[in-house]
């Protein structure tokens, strides 16, 4: 049991010069006996209005230096406070507000809410067990034009896709990693690193771009330069779930469509998820 | 990898009176070579587009007799045709339509839509494993507005929430069940007894009700009673997120409020979650 | 300007029975000067702060009688005690709360929510100008499997839809209607009745339907059927958002579908819209 | 009637070079008679299938120059080429696709969605009637966490707000302006500086930001300034829907909390709107 989407801003100040962090967070416990369920006897029960004060409490003594540290910080005080406490999973994602630009001059305390991609990160904790951090990003819509095919799949009597070799590639992606043991790691740098990496598997090069036969492809692509360029990250798992976009017939409008009108399937929508580890 | 939301609708005729099932489908498989993933080989891949095709295909042939047999022949035809796959995994989810009655008069071929609890099913099966079925219930919001409390609970210098005897207790609830060896069992039949236990377990008489010391306690007493009174249900788990009604403090307005005008705080709200199976 | 989605329960209570209303309110007012828009001089800017207690001090000292009832009371309030007001207007609409019943005993004290169609309504007044009240409901998803068609319609180059005499009509319906001079009206009673016309007019007689040529001629024959047996009602404005279910061509599978699998298509949808008064 | 959320991509290609623009479009018709109402007679109806085809086909021939001129092309269309049509009314919203960037340089062929406020417009011509159009940005959400404050208001009894002289200021913006008579504007370039006027509004200098006594004086300041500098909008339309954060008070918690933490409050919340023009 737990509290879900406790949201707060937390609000930084240097001189004149203002920082925020809007998260939401979801924390939640299990305690060693049911007996809260079994017996209603409710005494060793934290009640969801104390976790909540407990990670408010939290965010002003310590601000939020990243999202994963301010996940590590509840939990370890969840295990080290109560004893009654079993397991304890912190999730905290940020609304994604930028600062403020005027001509390239930064503004002291404005900002604009940019949700290209939204950052999350989850701790969790066994009694006696590690800490694990996983940290990750959703909601990242990308698109290529072109540079994307699907051939050479298996068909039978209920196949009637055709093969194409020139088609859009249009999705949602989700990633999400974990971290080995986390010893002073710098979780912004990283963050954005592995957020280039994806961007640039997902494109290839400004100029020419890179061929992709599947979106199975294309995740693994994705997890291999993660894994490749960002040695801390243990295991990767991405999820694209993809809008396909169907090339009008426009023979019976008396038109030719050289892929020129393009129309997004949104429902059914095809989806493809892979987890990958190093050895 | 699998296609989501694959929605249609089924039309039954029996001479004038129609019947109707929409559905909304999504199928997942896993191949027993990552070759895709790895080395951009699809020539084991079965498009998404051609699992759409048979699901289509599917409600053609077979209709819908209920959502679970549906699903149940859904996975049948994927391991019993595709060699190449190692596990599959259908869900289904109804859209609510019921038919339109005129003073008590059930209309022949009209309908309403009317969302209180969603139906849905899920089945999945590895090679060489059994077939496993899932149902459910979502979406189903319940409130009473009296004989519930929380008191008693662990308190320490974070507990700001009051002990109360007499306060709302208001849920978004999800359930689901899995059954055993599924032989000949008349799921819908099933459903709507489960979901009638649902109900009775969390209002109790209708004449009094009954106290809830918590809410972990009636996701405790929904899942007893169902255990109890439907023997196919081998394991139910049962996820509660509550709305809390806050009784507004008037006095600065002059005013006593004996829990007459509350406000729904709808962000943070708890959640409790419990999955109870037999011995 | 003004305050919006004022969300509260009204509990009613007598004896043992407890009767419920859930609503959400948007109040807005214009006031005799702008001069909180030019200069920035506050002093007759009644905060939205207040126009939110003013509505929980209302609901708490008058209950809510009916929905209609309340927004005049909000209205009449504003009209009277600020002389700077020269505008109100308040929308109140209603959480579908339905009382369960177990075995066709109603609950003293448990609630389901069924949203099978969201009633509101609406009262505004300029000073010196009477009051009027709308009401309405919105929301409504409605579906006929026959006794549909669309044909005869005006055809040019850019036409590819063909004609249909036999074809399934499914919209989400909107209908807001205005009352005349408001004396002792039971708005419940004829909310009720106008639901009743509105289902009536759109599915026809239960045993065999009426054949509707367009969704324009539904709109039509809604209004027509509401102002004919509701003589409060002057002007009613419904709108039919409607939703093309396509017959999926299943040929290149090696099937005949008869009208049996059917694919919703819901962007882009249709739209229709026709406000009708009396002479 | 008409059809609502046609939504399709168009491309474009220069040499290895792609473009851009997905958009959804709605385009709404009244005809000169309203038969098809009052007899069901379809014979002047214009499909909404046949409007679909109508939309495609024009971004097909025409492409989408910008979202204006797409718009005054659609509405042209339909009052030259059917004399039935009384009214013709056409939205287009854009998806907010930016192409991705590599180290500062341009991908060819790669988009990434950036939904920070979204570009739309509107077009509409009565026959007869001027083609008058509309651009606007809408879902733009904006944030500053000082130099705003609220004094000064009117109260009485029901006023239990503070006044403060800092507060934060955050709300999603929707601005709508008119254009005069429309010869060759670049619409672009119009709509790009008005954004600018919105955020410098809205914000201030980027070194000291600048007071905003109420959210009506913010609104009215974007007004101003936009009439002030962009000389082609004759009429602008705001709404401003904010978003409260309240100051959690921790003093029962054992704390001072010096703004640093505070809390969303979505529902209710304020909202106001106003619409200037030029003398």
């Amino acid at each position: 049991y737990g509290k879900n989407t406790i949201k707060f801003l937390r609000l930084h100040r240097e001189g004149k010069k203002h920082f925020i962090k809007e998260v939401e967070v979801c924390t939640h416990l299990r305690l060693t006996s049911p007996q809260e369920y079994l017996e209603g006897n409710n005494s060793l029960v934290i009640p969801t209005d104390t976790i909540k004060n407990i990670v408010l409490v939290l965010a002003k003594k310590n601000g939020i230096p990243s999202l994963e540290q301010f996940a590590i910080d509840i939990c370890s005080h969840f295990m080290t406070t109560f004893c009654q406490v079993a397991y304890v999973k912190t999730y905290v994602q940020e609304v994604p507000w930028q600062r403020l630009h005027e001509n390239g001059v930064p503004h002291i305390h404005s900002f604009i809410c940019v949700p290209d991609g939204i950052r999350f990160c989850e701790a969790e904790q066994c009694r006696n067990g590690p800490l694990v951090v996983f940290a990750g990003i959703k909601d990242l819509k990308l698109m290529k034009t072109t540079q994307s095919g699907f051939e050479g799949f298996y068909k039978n009597e209920h196949t009637t896709l055709p093969e194409r070799h020139d088609r859009i590639l249009c999705g949602e992606l989700f990633c999400k990693w974990s971290y080995g043991e986390c010893k002073d790691f710098d979780f912004d740098c990283i963050w954005n690193k592995i957020r280039e990496c994806i961007l640039e598997a997902f494109s290839g090069p400004p100029d020419c771009g890179e061929y992709s036969p599947s979106y199975q492809k294309t995740v693994n692509c994705i997890q291999m330069l993660v894994l490749s360029k960002v040695s801390q990250v243990q295991v990767i798992e991405v999820v694209l779930n993809n809008t396909f976009y169907n090339v009008l017939d426009m023979k019976n409008l008396g038109l030719t469509n050289d892929k020129e009108v393009l129309i997004p399937v949104e429902a059914p929508y095809g989806s493809c998820a892979c987890t990958l580890g190093r050895k």
